[in-house]
Order: structure tokens, then sequence, then C-alpha cells
């Protein structure tokens, strides 16, 4: 069988070179570019690349999806920046390149998605549900992104199902003891020396609760969600938004 | 709307006392029926039940469902030995009571069930999966019945999906150390006082760990999935093995 | 060996009762009053009671402890309610009755009082400390009164020790994200269907964490602790606060 | 204040390259030599180091602490290979050095030490004990040198306060499944992709348990405890085993 051939956008950056040892690794996929910013474009044509993966920043992302998407190249991309405008100019480029996929993943973590995918399939079944997430003490927000997403989807599997607001008899408070409020959902933010990233979801209902705890310990762990990401595009035409929709989760 | 009728039996048993409460409390269903050992069957025709909560013995199972499907009447079934032979005979009912229908459950706790699902569709993702199970000291076998299920089924979504063996260098242990084999998958039994029935699902990859973990602390969280099974059982005809199958988890 | 002579005040509580099956059950004490309210105190003295275990509520506990120590009896104090004038009162009729001793407990659980004491002596060692504690729904009060008074002793420890305020690089936050400020040490309150009463201390230096986590599942946990206080107070004149005092920790 | 003069022995290993990091890095230490093999001892005299931080190999350990004493220099010693021999040829030489310390610490971390001491602590006071180590999947032993020796300090300490054997009703088990058998204390190892190196101590009583529960994330944590080490062994003449002799843990 011959194999994938896969090019890395930002492939000098923190994760993209990770990303570029990664598909040199793979037996089934071949590193055929690794470019960073100031390299040509014309590169990925030369080179034959079929799939890109692309790692760079929201101000580059878009016209290396435009050079991608006419030459019928492949996407799968983690840059942020996604807005509706952004996203609807990516569907009118695809709409003009039948049969190319590009799959845009806001956490390439395949267990920070299956966590939230759990937790948001989980929530009806129980009377109440609060996120812990714990960080090393220099990230700047509270909460995490992550854990402000599955509190929302959470918030929304829980609408969706009808079910009532969480009890909480809480009369007398201390500011802030009962965390920040998410769409009806409580997410405590812990920022502790030692810890790296780590979230908590607690579901609880009469006489049983269940939890689901992801520790993520190094950027590494987004490999094997981009190495997925880029064997799947290839037979996924269109947009793809999510990691989950790669995962055959029924 | 009318209620929904609905009979348990074994209704003085420690589930069943429970379940009478359950089905009492709940607004949209009645209980017209609470029978113990030595009731007369023909109690659930003349009350009109429509469903039965069936919460004996394995001695009695068996005629008590032939005798409700007979009359037409549904049922959500939790008591144990089901064996191919009784399986067999019971579908033999079923086909000659069209429309009727009969949720065998292994376990009625919704937090079970989403651990052993979750688990299940998880394992293929991660190069490593142990079990740990946490129970009081008065129990008599180890592991578990719902852990050795879990591995089980972890370790067939590991085959089905070509993963290869656990990654495991220990070449010098002490005796039993690296716990009970199931199947490849390593499951750990804790036994200790102060404790009531507790699972963890540990799964891990390169550079993150997922782990779901389910704490059941009262027998008074199987209500709510026996109840789930009432309300759904009257719209599935035919035999449905497992509440999984009622929780619409795509 | 003679058995001790025990006797309970508010012998009909909800723990009350509990210590009186406790102490009938214990192979070294004998119990020889169990009082509610309206019962005549004098039946101490009839009965010949040694120690008095005072569970009844802060209206009634000094006018008992007033009686108690006049006739000599030792006491051990779950009321609570003590301010600095109520101690000093009780100060003085410690001093009037020579040999007698009173241990006043706010927290008769071993676990929740080790907590206490680990997170003490380990809070020093560690740049950062933040409190979990978890409850049932029901709870009116956030924190909880064990998580904030844990909290006060880490704060006076880091105090003691100078150490520096926690790293925290927190930027923006939702309200109440980073949980409840309790002189400096952030404490996070769950409350979930399915708990009880939960609390977790995690300490977190360069490369590593410790967490020390109580689980708390019913009220007979007060009682070991109840037992121990009552065989050591009558061999401790005066006053002693706090069960950790009779732990020999060191 | 002048700074201690500190030198590191096998400052070019894993930890000792660390070790000379953390000596520069704190303010009140000034680094003076940093030796590997084949550096001549002379230098430690010629540098005036007052203190040495031992981070070799059971071969060099006697002959570089031999001449540290005969110079009147204090050890902090990481290396392993103790025997009761070496020991007592150690104390020989400490003898004839009056004032000089040396301290072997066989664990580096303070929050192993801790771990071990709390647990040690608390053991006496709940009827269950129980340990869960946890690694990644290349470790070769099982159970851990840390967790065994864990077991042991509260199979002692069980021991010594007359605890009856732990409670287990366990007639029917799977080969392993209720872990290793250390002193009467059961140990389980799991062995999973992404782990680093973690302890969980559970210890279970009537209605409680307390947890401790110890992660460790990189060989930085032991750092800290050096640091220690080497500011308190000059003020501690003779041989100390073990950390927890310097954290003033009463």
């Amino acid at each position: 069988m011959s194999k994938l051939r896969v090019a890395v956008l930002g492939a000098k950056g923190r994760i993209g070179s990770e990303a570029v040892r990664a598909v040199e690794a793979a037996d089934d996929l071949e590193l055929v570019a690794a470019l960073g910013r100031g390299d040509k474009l014309e590169t990925l044509v030369e080179a034959g690349a079929q799939v890109v993966v692309e790692l760079t920043t929201p101000d580059a992302v878009m016209e290396n999806l435009d050079f991608c998407l006419r030459h019928g190249i492949h996407g799968v991309v983690g840059t942020t920046g996604w807005t509706d405008e952004r996203l609807a100019q990516l569907r009118t480029w695809l709409d003009a390149a039948p049969g190319a996929g590009v799959l845009i993943a806001p956490n390439f973590s395949i267990g920070a998605v299956l966590t939230m995918r759990f937790a948001q399939q989980a929530a009806r079944f129980f009377e109440s549900a609060e996120i812990i997430e714990l960080h090393h003490p220099n990230k700047a927000d509270a909460p995490s992104g992550t854990a402000a997403r599955t509190a929302q989807l959470i918030a929304e599997a829980r609408a969706e199902a009808g079910c009532p607001p969480q009890p909480d008899a809480t009369r007398t408070a201390l500011d802030g003891a009962r965390g920040a409020d998410v769409d009806g959902v409580p997410v405590h933010s812990v920022r502790l020396r030692g810890l790296l990233a780590h979230q908590e979801v607690l579901l609880g209902g009469v006489g049983e609760t269940l939890t689901i705890r992801h520790d993520s310990l190094h950027h590494s762990s987004f490999m094997p969600g981009i190495l997925l990401g880029v064997r799947r595009v290839v037979d996924t035409p269109g947009l793809t938004v999510g990691l989950e929709n790669f995962l055959d989760l029924g």
C-alpha cells in the first residue's frame, strides 16, 4: 500500500515539531514537507502533499487553506480563531473543491474530546453536574476554555432533555465558594504548582455519582488525534468541525 | 394522560420495597399491586397491571414471566440466573405474545451502565486499560461481577479494533501485585471498611489518561433505571437485554 | 478491670442515640445513664457516672457542665457554640474541680481531624494549597465549617514558616471560578446529589502534588473519636480543645 | 550572611545536574564544585566545600564519604546500596569527625516522605489499609520500593498499636485480584501509559475513609528536599537516616 503524503505547516512550533516527528514515525504516512514561517506554499505542490497539518496562526491559516484547497490538498487544522465569517469563507472554497476535506479541531486530545462527549451523553441522567478543572499556576484564564465548553455542552444536553435546575440549598456562602456559573453548571478552577492540565466532570444522582476525569500531561497527547484526523479526512469531503466526528462513537 | 399501571413482584425484598416506593412517587405511574412470596399472580390481572417489575429469585422468575406474557403484561426484570436455555424459553413465550416486551437488566444503576459503555467506547483509543474496583470488606468475591464484565467489554473492543497487547515491562513482581488478568485487562480489588461499591476504569495513552469512576452509595441508585425501564418497555416489543439499550446513546 | 461508667446527655438525638449504642458495645465501658431533654441531672450522680458524653444544644450545655464539674464528673463535649466567654467560664469551673477533665471537640471524626492536622503539617513545604469540599445539595452553607477551618490552619502554618503568597497568574476569570478566598487559601464548594461529606486538600510544589482526602459516609464515623475521648479525658485534667490532642501524633 | 559552600558529586547524572542548577539558583547557597566520574576529590578541599551532595553510585559512595569526613565536610546522600555493614563503617568515620553530619535519604521527595509519615501515623486509627501505586508501563518491578516500604511502615504501626488483622470476607477470588500481600497490607500495582509515579494510601474505618495520594511528575521534585537536607545537615552532627527527621513533624 502506498503511504499517505503529509505536510506540516507551522513545523517549527511546539506542537508542529512534535507533529513532524509523529508523521515520520507512522508506518502508513510519509512526511513530504515541513514548512515554517516564510517558506513557500508551492513546495506543497512540488512535494505532492495529499494532506496538510495546519498548525500556524490565525494570521496565516486562511491563506494557507485557500492555497491547499485550490490544489486539492486536504487539511487537518489545529489553528484557532474561527469566526462564523471565516467558516463561511472556508465552506465556499470547499464547495469549489469537490472531494477535498477539512477537519477543524479545537482540541486534538482524544481524552479531552471523549470527556466532553461522555459528559454530554450522561448529563441528562443525573440531577447534579459540576466541573473541576485544575491547571498549573501560570495559566492566565479561569475557567479553561475546555471546561467552559464542557459546561455548555452539559447545559445544552440538560435543557434538551427537559431537566430541572440543579438542586442547591446554599443560603449563606463566601464569595466564589460555589464556583463560576456557566449556563447553570458550576465550574471550579484550581491553580496549583506541580499540576499540568486536568479536568473532572462530576455527575450525581440519588445514591450514586459518575466522575469522568482527564489528565493531560504533555502536548504529545495531541498526536494520536492529529494522525487520526489525517487518515480520516481524505475520505471525508467537506467541512468537519470537531475530532469527535471521526471517533465512530455511534 | 392516564397513568401506566405497574405491579412489583418481590415487593418485600430490599430492592423490591424500594421499587414500590419509587413507583408510588412517580407522577406518571400507578402502583396497582405489590406481591410477595405466596401471593397469587392472578392479582396482577385483576389489578389491570400493564408492566411488572420482577425482583424475585431465579426459582420464581420463569413462572412469573410465563404468567405475565400469557396475559400480555410487559416485564422489567432484575432477577439473575439467566442461562442460554432460559433466554430461549423466554423468547418462545415472547413470540407467542406479540406486542409484549421484556427488559432483562443485570444492572439497573445508570451510572454503572454508562461506565461500562464509555469504557467500551474509549478502550481502543488508549494503549493501556486497567480497572480498580473498591468495596466494603464483607464482599465474598473478587473481582466484582461488574468489574469482570467491564474488563471483558474493554478486551472485546480492543480486539475488534486490532489493538496490540498492553505495554508492561514488569520483570520482577510480588504475587498478585499486578492484579487479576481478565482477558488481558488487569483488575485490582480493594476491600476497605467505610467503602460501599466503587469502580474506576483507567485508560492511558502517550501524555494523557482518562478515568471513569462510578461510586454507588445506596441501592436507591437502581430506581431511576427501573423506572426508565418501565416507561420504555411498553413501546419495545420482544426481548431487550441490558439497560444501555434504553439510554439512547447513539 | 472495672469498667468506666459513662452517661450520655442528649441521648435521643441522632448522634446521641448512636453514642448510646457505641458505649454499650464497648467492652471497657458501661452505660449508666442516657438522658434526654427534661431528664434530671441528679440521675448522673445516682448512677455513679464518671464521664458524661455531652451531645445536647448550646442552650443546655453550660448548665450540664456546671453540674458535672461540681460533682467531679469528666466531660466529652460535642455541642457547639463556644465563645471566649463560655470557655473562660468553663475554665473557672475546672479550676474549682481539681482532677476533672473536659474535652471539647468541634469534630469527632478521626479522619477529619487527621486531615486537618496533616494539611497543617505539610502546608509549609508546598508553594500552593487549595481545598475542594464536596457535599450533598441540601447543605445550607458554603464552604463547610471544616473546610474553612482547614484553610485557616494552612494559612497560619504558611505564615509562621514565612511562605510567600501562592503563585497565581490568573488575569481574566469568571466570577467565582477561583473559589472563595479564606486567608489566601482558595476553597471550592461542590454540591452534588449522591454525595455526603467529602474534603480534599491539594498541596503542590515543583514536580509533585500531595492530596489528602477525607470521605465521610455516616455519622457513625464519630463514634471511635467519642470513645477515644471518653477513655482519655479521665487522665487529662483541665480543658482540652480538639480531639487531635488525644491522637498522640507527636 | 555568608553563603553555605556546596559541592555536588555525580554532577553529570540526571539528578546530579538538576541539583547543580538548584544549588546555583538558591540565594543562600554557593556552588563551589561540581564533580563527575574521574574528577579529583581534592578539588572539594581546594574549593572550600562545607557540604557535599552525594549522588553517585554504590561503587563510589564509600570512598567519597570517607574523604569528606576526613576533611570535615558534611554529606547529603541520595546514593543507594546501604547495608548494615556500610552504615556501621560510616558511623565509625563520623565518630572520628566530631561536628560533621551525614544525611542518608532513600527518598528526597518531600511529598513521598510526608505520605509515608502520615500513613504511618494514621494507620492505627483505621480497620483497613491498602495501597495503590501507579506507574508508567516501563517500570520493571512491582510493587514500587516506596509502596512496599509504606506498607511495612503501616504494618509496623498497626502491630505496635495492637490492631487486629484487616477485615476481608473474600472467599472466591481470581488470582491476584486482592493484590500483593506486604506484611498483611494489600498493595496493588497499576502500569499505565501516560502515568509517571503515583501512590495512594487508602485507610478505612466505620463510616469514613482517609486517602493520602502523592503524584510525582518530575525528578525536579527531589530538589526542595535536597536543599533542605543541605541547610539542616550542617547543624546536625552524626548520622541521620531519612529526610523525615528534618521536617520538624513533631
